[in-house]
């Protein structure tokens, strides 16, 4: 992979992912071939190498992951058959798709956790046992859900409310329902089952004391190097605040990197990989998804830390070096949310360079209620002054002209 | 300029500047728009929008032109005379014709600072005077050469050896000849005076205790924000490393500061400007060169301080806010500089990027010998321990495989 005077990085999907990993690929000289849904893609817009196409076409695949050394990913939109036919054709997926199988299926992702758990995973990773997290259990309490009675039946045991989540294709809160009652499950679920997929896992609702995210990026060689944990702010099923470090003990911090290292490296992932975590307001430390892929939780890297995570995810899936994933400083994310209609983002970065110390990145999206248009990035001298300059700057960039 | 979805830049050149000013467009979503030499230069390959043609005819700058809201640059070639053409047809230049013509003229340069000293400019800027600067002396002794007895005449008054410089198009050493006797200057100056263009500046060979650089950004709205001051280690007239902070009393930090300051906004410069800086054994500081645009000087600004300098370049050509220059770390540049061949800049990154601390940036450039490939920058807890950092890493990306 290294030994030749060009590297090229083929990327299924063109979003901002694929946009910032453009971006840092500019600095290696390596070249990023995305495959695009269309010309206007986010990362198309920044000058990214594209094939148009669609990632449930397998020819659209094949042609652009000719272009590249490595086939690596933006989203989680491949059908697994394909990642497999892909594979088998020759083509070097990174991570595999026996590992994307998992972050593409949360049915299998929970039963995998819940089997490493009860195997005593949680033992043989040398956790601290003071570290509150409950030696064999991984995962919230969930089942598989075909109908409205698996769901009755989920609740007398747990309690209402249930949260209902599909098992593959949902991101940024959809496909995440709360079921508040039998009349609101009997409206989303079949009233008798239903053939195997699209499928839907229920989970108790956990009491949380707040959520974090673990990037962790490993290369094909084994090297392993994670970032300190990021506190992650969701409304509606969204990421909406970025904190680090996370407000966390020590302990439980050093615990929650030891589990994402741990899963990692079990499930063999190479590339960034962002392990969302739970932590309940009982002090247990729960795995909520994994994404492998650069991730909106890792945006704060770019400027917090010595190494971003699209660099790093670059040098993971080449197995190239990993880079210091040291903290430069307390910062705080906030994402840019589209709302109403009647916003200029590029006219709003303009006005929120204003705010001292702010770091606007858009990803050249039409505005679009509910759309992800960009982040704010601030540096401060502890998390709570950087979240002040992140969120004016946010609001500035949000604001009609 | 900002109350709109779009904010297009027009940068004439493709170079490593019109790259890296790529890259930080990217995070504003502004379309860079570059006037390139052929496909394969830096910036077309990191994927800007770009228009192929020769920056010395009007058509092609006209074409590029046409696509941006400003005209900017990454280099000096332009004829002054298409310049001025290209504003009279509407274009918004930044810098301006009249501001460019004195980074492009090192003649024009020398004797509007030698007015600019002798009419009390350095008394009027506020500089100290305890700060070693000599309050009328902006620039070293100079003189127009046209024939080699002009050069004899300049020797007779400052003594042997004497520096010779083409009047324009000069860089990285290249137009910079050490005189060292009349035998030298025989073989390089036509015996009798020559035509108006192109002349050549002869200028007294300094002792010189260290180079340094200033990079001012200013705003057409007034607004003007100093990088501290970058320790340039030139070699054979190019630039080999770079350390931020200089080596530099406060004091003459701050008088070099000041003028720099002081002189940008008198020649009216918007945008990112380089002023270079002579610091003489005998404590004087002189002005060498000013360059109107992102510089190699300015590359350690990227990891080293809050905003770099191709982010500032394009929110000061489009007046919208400067940033903040603050230093984030001690910090360390090395230029890669082609040697001899069988060298792979790429694979010997994936080498380099072993040494911890280590941000390398790659031009996408063929090797070549004197060829800068790219630069590597480094943080330390101190200038030293960056240097050493970068030094090992370019060793590595230099190396044969």
């Amino acid at each position: 992979m290294s030994a030749r005077a060009n590297a090229i990085v083929t990327m299924i999907g063109a979003g901002q992912l694929a946009r910032m990993t453009h971006q840092a690929a500019i600095d290696y000289a390596i070249t990023l071939h995305v495959l695009a849904s269309s010309a206007s893609d986010p990362a198309v817009l920044a000058g990214a190498d594209h094939t148009v196409g669609r990632p449930d076409r397998y020819g659209d695949l094949e042609a652009a992951a000719s272009f590249g050394d490595v086939v690596t990913f933006d989203h989680e939109l491949v059908p697994t058959a394909l990642l497999y036919r892909l594979e088998e054709a020759g083509h070097v997926l990174r991570p595999t798709p026996a590992a994307l199988a998992f972050a593409q299926d949360k049915l299998l992702a929970r039963r995998t956790l819940a089997d490493l758990g009860e195997a005593g995973f949680m033992g043989k990773t040398g956790i601290p046992g003071d570290a509150d997290t409950d030696a064999d259990t991984l995962v919230p309490a969930f089942a598989e859900a075909r109908s409205a009675r698996d769901a009755y039946a989920f609740a007398a045991e747990h309690g209402w409310p249930v949260v209902l989540k599909a098992r593959g294709g949902g991101y940024d809160g959809r496909g995440v329902h709360i079921l508040r009652s039998p009349t609101e499950t009997a409206r989303m679920l079949p009233a008798a089952p239903e053939g195997p997929e699209p499928g839907w896992v229920l989970e108790e609702h956990l009491d949380l004391a707040a959520e974090l995210s673990i990037l962790v990026a490993r290369r094909p060689s084994g090297e392993v190097a994670s970032y300190p944990p990021v506190g992650t702010q969701q409304e509606d099923g969204m990421c909406r605040e970025l904190t680090l470090p996370a407000r966390l003990s020590e302990g439980a911090g050093r615990a929650a990197t030891d589990l994402a290292e741990s899963l990692v490296a079990s499930l063999g992932v190479v590339g960034v990989c962002a392990v969302e975590l739970f932590q309940t307001s009982d002090g247990r430390l729960l795995v909520n998804e994994l994404a492998m892929r650069p991730h909106n939780s890792g945006h704060i890297t770019i400027e917090a830390c010595e190494t971003s995570q699209f660099h790093q995810h670059l040098r993971a899936v080449l197995d190239w070096p990993l880079g210091s994933t040291a903290l430069r400083s307390p910062a705080a994310t906030v994402n840019l949310i589209g709302g109403p209609a009647g916003i200029d983002p590029i006219d709003g970065c303009s006005r929120a360079l204003g705010v001292h110390g702010a770091h606007v990145h858009l990803y050249a999206k039409e505005p679009r209620a509910g759309r992800k248009l960009g982040h704010v990035t601030a540096l401060g001298s502890d998390v709570e002054e950087a979240l002040e300059i992140a969120r004016e700057a946010a609001r500035l960039v949000l604001a009609p002209a």
